[in-house]
């Protein structure tokens, strides 16, 4: 996925105690153990082998140990993970132990479906207030909430406790509104706009980019073609 | 003499020729590059440094002039790289020089947002049929494309040249969706459904989970929350 971090190395050097000290990599693959995790629990699994683990969240085990131990996991040698107890350890880590409040901008069509996207709730997120620049689009009920104006951002901000704010908004338009979430005291950023937002240090951002994602697959594509088109004595096997 | 092209040095291992051997995170930020190059040209600008480009691509310097190394590109000393001649190498080695067909499966609030993203077409992406399980659905016009049924898959695939598969369905569809895909001879996936799935060689595949993205920005807020619980010297600086 094309994600890009604006500022911050997220590495917490000197970061504090009791606070593990996590390559970005490893922070972005603890969601995918926990997803795993959770199916496993589901199916009634008490423990896991790091090589099923692995498997299940689509990673080498090698990295998933190396990971793992970043959190002072190590696993039982014969036994494995247990299943209850490494969730936890990994939902402390992200900080999933409490709900946390979103701000969602921009509710044209991509922001219908991220308030109604049934996986934030179900995964710790609560989208608080949803935000639009368009007075007519204000009032509008989406999923049971109305949308209000953007000069409202800095107020509900405040009352509602959002650290995070979603962009869902044209390009153009994303880096004020940036500006305005960040001076209303939001400190992490999920950008679906295509632009690079200049935030202040201190406030992390996260892109998503869907034509990215699809360039990175044409590239992927482009390559197998160019395979596909040698003589196979060439492409070997 | 602006740039040099490499003489399809670190070709792909068992590759063809002319094909550059490129690490999977500077295919990533490619697109970046791409995006930011497109921007300046829009602007006027006939040549960028490094030092430009990387701010407006938001990576540091030093990474991008070795990613730009992998395509050959390495710039003139005191002029930087020619925007015009970069576009076009990116763009080749990206094979975004043809335009791609893709299929959309799962016409959900999601689905609905990705048929109608404008950023899809103008990067070189034609979405070209849309697929859903459920009958009612089937005949919808979503952005003057009719939906179609899942069984149809084979057939439309086939004739449209589709080969590229983006799969908005909720989690327990993915799996019989991404088979469906292969079989008809998809060897591209971009897989917004929360879970991993299993594919031959030779099949790529890209997940967004939207609600991963919110974790890796929950860790973030957790650990700004944690060194801000603690005295100022202990932060440091």
């Amino acid at each position: 996925m094309s994600q890009q971090r604006a500022q911050s190395s997220g590495v917490a050097s000197g970061g504090g105690p009791g606070f593990p000290d996590l390559p970005e990599a490893t922070v972005a693959r603890l969601p995918e153990y926990l997803r795993a995790l959770h199916n496993l629990a589901d199916a009634g699994h008490d423990t896991v082998s790091s090589e099923g683990l692995a498997t299940a969240a689509g990673v080498n085990s090698a990295k998933l140990r190396k990971d793992l131990s970043h959190l002072g996991s190590y696993g039982t040698r014969g036994v494995g993970y247990d299943v209850t107890l490494l969730i936890e350890q990994i939902e402390q880590v992200l900080g999933l132990h409490e709900t946390r409040a979103v701000a969602l901008v921009g509710i044209g069509n991509l922001g219908h479906a991220l308030a109604r996207y049934a996986g934030f709730a179900s995964r710790g997120f609560h989208i608080a207030a949803l935000f639009d620049a368009d007075r007519d689009r204000v009032g509008e009920l989406v999923n049971g909430m109305a949308v209000r104006h953007m000069s409202d951002i800095a107020a509900v901000v405040a009352d509602e406790g959002i650290s995070i704010g979603v962009i869902a908004t044209p390009a153009d338009a994303a880096q004020v509104v940036a500006d305005d979430l960040v001076a209303a005291g939001v400190t992490s950023i999920l950008n679906f706009a295509p632009c690079v937002l200049a935030v202040p240090d201190g406030v992390d951002v996260r892109k998503v980019d869907l034509a990215i994602e699809l360039q990175i697959l044409s590239f992927h594509e482009h390559r197998k073609s160019t395979l596909t088109a040698l003589p196979a004595k060439v492409v070997g096997q």
